[in-house]
């Protein structure tokens, strides 16, 4: 699966992040924006959008990551669908794109039985299991970057280190990996 | 000065920051956006932008309330230019509105000679008075509201509690005070 998708000569990703306040949505797009941008030269805007689903607890992040400048930075349809909260996937499932990658907390989240999108991993049971349910956000960025090449490991390593404290960089690195594992078919603990 | 601009009926506030890394300007859009929309029932978008700037250390986080849902997220026209850093000010002083209001760290930038836009107070320091150079965003954002009233003060209180950790919750609040006193040309201390 291309996470890209290749308008004449540009490249672009589009990755939606869904999820329930706290688990760390916003600080993920982040991540992977500065990863994109900083560390690995492209261009890349992360957008949250605040409003009446807000207040509902809901939580979303949109990054957009090209080889050019990026003029419209909300995400229609996505390359890239992580989804850590069952609401967000009744909400957002639709905005995939056709060949997108769909990637979900299969302990959160229940796709419908048509649903043929099956790649995914349960982020959160990963994270209590090395130790910190905050980590749950790098484990899905681990998987998500594994599948998709979107950004180099290296790049989000550097945008780990660049963005949270020291105290966090060793799980945040082990909660990569596992993901990255889970990723690649491996046992991820 | 009103910080708002009315199209017609939509009433639209854009909000630009600009500083360097660990100013923590990424935050103080989230808060002022999460404030706007989730307390003050508005709708708000809160855009970063990475690219080339980005690299250099600038840091820039763009917010834009409304009363109705936002359809373009970027600030080309600021109604209100939050700058932390002189650089900052170098690249974005022109995007400033003719009625704009400018607020700077006059700890750390120096407008040009002819800028007659004043408002200003030396954030860095107040923070680092009050125990911790980490509020300094929060002094600039009790700083804004005061100033715009862009969103409420009740708003943006509860969106510092919501976001940041609770430790940091009585320190916050009184950094939010002592920019709102700066603001009305009170002692901020």
């Amino acid at each position: 699966m291309d996470a890209t998708v290749d308008n004449g000569t540009v490249a672009t990703s589009r990755i939606r992040f869904g999820g329930v306040g706290g688990q760390g949505i916003v600080l993920a797009g982040r991540l992977l924006g500065k990863a994109a941008a900083i560390f690995d030269e492209k261009e890349a805007v992360c957008t949250q959008t605040y409003g009446p689903e807000a207040r509902g607890g809901a939580s979303r992040a949109d990054v957009v990551i090209s080889d050019e400048p990026v003029d419209y930075p909300f995400v229609i349809q996505a390359d890239v669908l992580a989804l850590l909260f069952q609401e967000a996937y009744v909400k957002f499932r639709s905005c995939l794109a056709p060949d997108g990658l769909l990637i979900v907390d299969t302990g959160l989240v229940r796709p419908a039985e048509d649903d043929d999108a099956d790649h995914g991993l349960p982020a959160t049971e990963i994270a209590e299991k090395l130790g910190n349910r905050l980590t749950t956000n790098v484990v899905l960025l681990g998987y998500l970057v594994e599948k998709t090449g979107v950004v180099s490991r290296e790049a989000l390593e550097a945008a780990i280190r660049d963005t949270v404290r020291p105290e966090h960089h060793e799980i945040d690195m082990r909660a990569l990996e596992a993901g990255a594992r889970a990723a690649r078919g491996e046992d991820p603990l």
